[in-house]
């Protein structure tokens, strides 16, 4: 690798790269730019569910030393993406799967071809919200919601925990269906008799709080992806109000950008 | 809060909501339902740069217990999103930027109502990139890639660690830039004199290993929210992939989706 290292935020800009004498850099920071690459082959590329190549070839392949390779699988297998098993060699072992970050679907449509989601459904019932929850569905203050509180796993493995609110003209109905096969957004479209429209979405990194990660049977401070989303029915109105903790481990978010 | 507990997973669907008898319900449940409310009232609502109600003001509001409030406080709070200063009471000191997730804008042109994006240029030069870089790219493979490894800052406090590969072509032209003060978003559509098109992205979160980690000055095992993007110019040519690892509490995403 032919690099120059640049440790003044304010030099002037450089004029060509120029290789800097034996490429002395961390090797950690090496091992990251490896495992980056990495990563994507191992979760949706080639390197999927299968062994990866041999250590001799990684290095071949990124012009790295051995022990930088060694330490960006290192990396891989601190995320549970892979397992190195003696004898064996290491193979991919991640669980994780693509949600669609530009159309709005459920877990259950999203995730179909991977597998079964079922949902726990750890409680449902009326409650009186607070402002900020009656504003944002545009419910009469003080008039109440239906809450639901969801352990959603695809083939058994908790995928996210969600907090639902829903207003009480959607909300009663729907909790008469069958919450533990459903996406909350197919019910509500067929209760409300119009398809869903748009939704507000912000996400967010956060690391859980020792009851979240519990009750997603995840470690201690593990990373999850926060979603909050407001979903509206075509009409305009909002009917869904969600907040998801996705285990980071157990969902990846892909979609596509515009400059324009 | 009227609500009914459902521990099976595979119970029938409820009839309809039933009160439980006391709400009998673990309060670190309870804590984070309203700690989810306060969350984005803290981050961008009402109560962003300012103070908190008081304990029995949030009491009311929720319809909590004091205990749970304090709880729901305590997340927060754990999440360096509010701060309680004994005698004075608590407020919002969260410095977590939006970032929009459908416009395709670099993170000086995002943030500049929120201050100065400065960039540390870590490292820059051409590598001889892998395979998988050489297709992403879409150039001849063993040709020469420019990387850029960059640190950036809003007002001096570290946002990102982004890792860069870009076509030799474009990218030597960009190392005579000036890389510490401007997105390269914004250099690579001067330099190739036509607009950037789409981009596709990958958002994870993932807890920092410890050298990024100390590279992003946060604690060790920190949420990162990681976006891995391909962009590509106007005429469709992939012109540069990024790695980049925010810390999860500088920044959100936000955008909208659409069902249909």
């Amino acid at each position: 690798m032919a690099v120059t290292r640049r440790d003044d935020t304010c030099a002037p800009p450089a004029a060509a790269p120029v290789p800097a004498a034996g490429g002395r850099r961390p090797r950690a920071d090496r091992a990251r730019q490896v495992a980056d690459v990495l990563r994507r082959q191992v979760l949706y590329g080639d390197l999927r569910s299968g062994a990866l190549p041999a250590e001799a070839e990684l290095v071949r392949e990124f012009g790295a030393s051995r022990n930088t390779v060694r330490e960006a699988l290192a990396l891989l297998r601190a995320e549970g993406l892979i397992e190195r098993c003696p004898g064996v060699g290491t193979h991919a072992v991640a669980e994780k799967y693509p949600h669609g970050l530009e159309r709005l679907l459920g877990l259950a449509e999203t995730l179909r071809e991977h597998g079964e989601v079922a949902n726990e459904v750890r409680l449902t019932g009326l409650i009186t919200p607070s402002r900020e929850i009656s504003s944002r569905l545009g419910t009469p203050g003080g008039e109440p919601v239906v809450y639901i509180e969801r352990i959603r796993r695809l083939n058994g493995l908790p995928l996210s925990l969600d907090l639902t609110y829903i207003p009480r003209d959607l909300g009663e109905p729907l909790l008469a269906e069958d919450l533990v096969r459903n996406d909350i957004f197919v019910l509500l479209e067929r209760i409300a008799g119009r398809p869903l429209g748009r939704a507000e979405v912000m996400l967010e990194a956060v690391n859980a709080d020792p009851h979240s990660a519990a009750t997603l049977d995840a470690p201690r401070g593990a990373a999850l992806l926060m979603l909050e989303r407001l979903t509206h029915l075509s009409d305009g109105r909002p009917v869904d109000l969600e907040f998801i903790r996705f285990r980071g481990d157990r969902i990846t978010m892909s979609g596509s950008m515009s400059r324009a």
